[in-house]
């Protein structure tokens, strides 16, 4: 597939858990197919939501080779290789290159503190390792510090990196990478992480979105996404609104436990809507209980999921 | 070994590179020896410091596996299993059950940001699936969240943990948790991450300290210590000044690199001074540049140690 | 004026000094004049932009009275009264009181750290003080902490403060602050400090924006106003791109000096304009030199405003 | 007074209130006279623990007119002169000059963003306008940035400053500070703000210290610096290790209010002992109930000041 021309709706899918706390397939495969028939336009796996960080380089390669093989080519597969530095990170990259994975997402490294230079020497370091596209993962929150728009173009300029997945949660920053990138001839494809603010980012000039809420309800970005493209913007805000309040199944734990109340969110309305077999959360991550739960089902209750 | 008895100075021990930037078991061993030879109690493997999270699984087999040859049961041997999450850390655990390890080194997990109940439940986890004692190592700075020191001493109370390793750059955290751990009968050998401030951590009731510099000079650390509990308060603040003087190898880039101005700043001394073949560091950090070196040498030489 | 259907552009004034860095209300005048010729809906002085905190009691009284002269009621006037904490806040509120002021615009208390609790308060000790409209500044980066979305709504149902002017930085937050506002009946009027991100604000529902850059072109603000009331999107976001690429003015400075570059970049243009005498900044503030200057200017060359 | 030779213990006193939230002199002589009688070395009105940023103008001078008359020189008189921006300073500055002050205490500029070189130029402007000694006051847990220790120690050798007072929570800049400081023939009195690792700071090389605790029990604090000066350690330590578990009354509140529990909890202290008619805090900071009084009583109780 042709990454250059990669726009639309490409939510990064949880990663199920059985009984037993191991990779739920089946599950994986309900969650993958019913984004691809509400017409998603690619799939992102192994990303923060699919609890990339918590699984081994074994799981990891049973996840990939499970997506590619639910997916068989009807939409792109992204694949997050994110790991503390750069050799683990081409080490999952060398997996990826045994299956049909269209490009990989990668962020700077983390943990050890670095500079610009060293992140920048990074993204080079992997560019050597592989032929496939490679898309800058911008995640301030998780990684501890941001890319540099400058770099991140300059990058695209020279085919070092061919995209950029931004979670900044910085919207000016955001907009100036979208004008630079296209003041440059679009090199990059560029992605908001948002689920609230897409109208924002969209107008802003992305060329899409990575809603970890399109595993709950992929229809309203489908749909806003559509509705953005038609210039219908009363029915973009009206969607974006229904999608801002259906978020909020990431804020009904009792205490706030970031990727535990958030993926937490996402796989407890996924169960509690009989797409996939438990709630589970990978270790140490409590998952949320019967009265987080409950709290969950109101919400999609009163948006017409449940 | 008795780890409960557990005291005085382990230096966490860098991970030297050859020319092909491949792991050099010659340097590494020569680093060690010397440690040995200047009298300090311990040795600490794959912190920080020894580049952790720039290895992959294989490469942190072959380095215990160099640590335990090289020391051969003269002093114990920690072994840092640092990975993002639990299932990960517990796979490194695995493996230095293989060799003779004396304790593991374990941060919180990372990345997916959590909260403390979850940071509980993941030293809890790993209990459950070793024998080995634990040290629980708090770096914010790496980590992006500390450790709560009653849910440490908690845990030292239950037999969950043996030991912490302070590097929270808090000292007034410190000395409660030295209180509270003392309060309950010292369940936890508490060890400061200090360079520079070690006299203060020393006081404030610390069990022994794990200081970078001691690569450089394990001599200066172990004659503190052996000052310290001379009560010869004179001398232990002259060589803790010597020693702060020292550690100043480590603010010699032109930026402010983080890990690369730090752990570069070992390499760079320790090559400088002939133990180490490469000043080297791993992808995607810059080593120093020649005059960069310059500085350092200058330092080590009006110290005396080159 | 009634504040309660206050919209539209409202930007925050400069306070221009003169070559002996005093107050230069001549300078100050032209400013405003301009803005209000430019059909701007409101003036904002005493903000930030406004160099409030750099201004003793006796100067900031100069300022409200020179404005009320100025503006003549032509424009609703809005008075930043933004102080460390409660009593000196009222204290420049009573000043306000003397003058034609339609409302007053009041930060967390900062400095001495506290909690929602003692915020909230802060708010309604304020209210029981004067009778003028209050709104509630949200300004993390200067003030230390941000104000809780629901808690603002839930002032603003009492009636204890009237807006928000919103300069968070937090565009989720942001947007649920408008739905909840729109939830409760609009009790609060919503403005985004934005100069970058205007459009998606007004998508996301706000009232009006408060830009700096309006000091240097209060056309592109009133423009893009226009055009987003007729829903002529593609041309608000043409008008948000240009005002994104004029801001840049406030990127020339050699180092980020925060307020410097920012407060220095729009006086810096005014000057080169002809509109203001000099660029100077209140103590110690060092204004742009003149190679900064140059930068400044070629910008604005560039968009046609000089 | 001769402020170049200053040492030793210089509590930062609390502002009292009475039953109608007015300064209450009264309560205030008694807080300062007992600390005299303890043997403390100096006073320090109007820091953070004084409540400064909540006092107006005009507050602040009947605070320094009281604390000149209760002194009346029996030992030096330092007053914080902390305020947003430079010329506000210098107002409170000015006032100073009217009464026995023997040093003005001064914060880095405040809520406007700024670099280092407008601090610089901030403490230049300062020793411009007046004759007084300066202290400069590290406190980036208030002020939002750090003081460099290299800008302050060639400020200290220009005769700009004569101070410094490091609250910065920094044990590792603090000891370079001193460091640096002796190394330039020690141009700066040095004083720590630390209640709970005073033997580090002084074993650092500290000139003396600040501890807000010293309002509830200056003996300690004096009896440590006696021992510390006569080199029994063991004592120094036993000292510390009991401050600490007294200031454990600043951690008595429900949630953690910042100045409210810190502050409010040395006056519900003194409250409690009777030293004080109140213990009210200045708007809108809501004091300790019963139940958090009633926390505090019992850590004076065990520690005998009760």
């Amino acid at each position: 597939m042709d990454i250059s021309k990669l726009s639309g709706v490409i939510p990064p899918v949880v990663t199920p858990l059985d009984k037993d706390k191991k990779f739920d397939k089946e599950s994986f495969a309900k969650v993958i197919n019913r984004m691809i028939d509400a017409g998603i336009h690619g799939v992102f796996v192994l990303g923060s939501t699919g609890s990339v960080v918590f699984q081994t380089k074994d799981n990891r390669e049973e996840i990939v080779k499970a997506a590619d093989e639910v997916i068989a080519g009807r939409v792109p597969l992204l694949v997050g290789c994110i790991d503390t530095q750069t050799d683990r990170v081409i080490e999952h990259i060398k997996v990826c290159e045994k299956y049909n994975v269209d490009a990989v997402v990668v962020t700077a490294p983390f943990y050890a503190l670095d500079c610009q230079d060293n992140i920048e020497r990074h993204f080079r370091s992997i560019r050597e390792a592989t032929k496939l596209p490679i898309f800058a993962y911008d995640l301030p929150v998780c990684v501890g510090k941001s890319l540099d728009r400058n770099m991140l173009v300059n990058l695209g300029k020279e085919g070092i990196i061919q995209g950029v997945k931004d979670s900044s949660g910085n919207d000016v920053n955001f907009r100036y990478l979208c004008m630079t990138n296209e003041h440059y001839g679009h090199p990059l494809r560029l992605f908001s992480g948002h689920e609230c603010v897409v109208d924002g980012a969209l107008i802003s000039g992305a060329d899409g979105v990575v809603p970890g809420l399109g595993n709950v309800d992929p229809n309203v970005y489908v749909e806003m996404w559509n509705a953005f493209n038609k210039k219908d913007f009363d029915e973009v805000k009206k969607l974006q609104d229904k999608a801002a309040r259906e978020m909020l199944i990431t804020a009904c734990t009792k205490q706030d436990m970031g990727f535990g109340s958030g993926v937490g969110g996402f796989m407890t309305a996924l169960h509690q809507m009989g797409i996939i077999k438990t709630n589970y959360l990978p270790e140490p991550t409590i998952p949320l209980d019967d009265s987080e739960a409950k709290k969950v089902a109101e919400i999609l209750k009163k948006e017409g999921l449940l």
